[in-house]
């Protein structure tokens, strides 16, 4: 099973596809699309809309993985994300994929086994989890492997419960 | 020149497009989407989108404009705002249409002439503007009409700062 874990923004989407082999997850492809703050607002949604269906064309994962919303930020701030967020959801949905949310808590709980770990934390066990040589960055690229990682391991349980061990 | 006026949220986005006819406002069409709370998220987005596209392609405005983000909601509002909004522009934004924003208070300013007017107020002058025999309804729908009035407003304004008095 290929997964997308996905860290939407206006600025920078961080993304990262993983392979779930059995117990194994390894890293296919990540990196982040980024947009320019001279381009106007809608553009640059378009722009974000146009490269998140490009990798959904390019790595056809079976699954799509992203952070619920979080309510320490402001207002204006959700706005934004909220828009970002909207358009890759869309490029999802076009293409008949489920969008699975985890909260902050859940992903550091799957990642590090204790949900409120500190982000250098999760990001160390990113890097250990896919023996990546270095810490992804921007930080937005490690948040999207880690979201990816946490669906991996949820789905695994939802196996489990379903009585299919592997896939 | 005919503009949409849209009003996004994720349960119902307000539309409303007319066409400026020299110094007159006049309505040509006006409703809402409505989507399911039963329904999947991000198919409620999908929906969103793809009845946007519908109206765009069959009315074809030549500009849209919505309200600038408020900030008097929370933030988990602010996010699911967000998210329909993103969809909204997008299919503006892929017919290479501009969006026009306008904060409420430019928007109650432009209709009532007081940029701290009641609601009530707003939708009374839409009716008059318009010629309508009552208030659209839901809310939504005369707030996408009144926000389509604003932008004939200002572009009408613009217009004659670019010498160009009539369109």
């Amino acid at each position: 099973m290929r997964i997308l874990g996905i860290d939407p923004g206006i600025a920078i989407v961080g993304f990262g596809f993983v392979d779930k082999q059995g117990s194994r997850v390894v890293p296919v492809q990540y990196g982040c699309i980024q947009t320019e703050s001279t381009t106007a607002p809608e553009v640059r949604l378009l722009q974000v809309f146009e490269a998140t269906e490009k990798l959904l064309d390019q790595y056809k994962p079976d699954a799509v993985a992203v952070e619920k919303l979080f309510f320490n930020r402001n207002v204006t701030t959700a706005f934004s994300v909220g828009q970002a967020r909207g358009v890759v959801i869309l490029a999802a949905a076009k293409r008949g994929l489920q969008i699975a949310e985890y909260t902050p808590m859940q992903v550091k709980q799957a990642i590090v086994g204790y949900g409120k770990a500190e982000k250098k934390q999760v990001q160390e066990m990113v890097k250990l989890f896919l023996k990546l040589k270095a810490i992804p960055k921007p930080d937005d690229v490690a948040d999207a492997l880690a979201v990816a990682i946490c669906h991996a391991h949820s789905s695994g349980l939802q196996d489990q419960l379903n009585g299919a061990w592997t896939r």
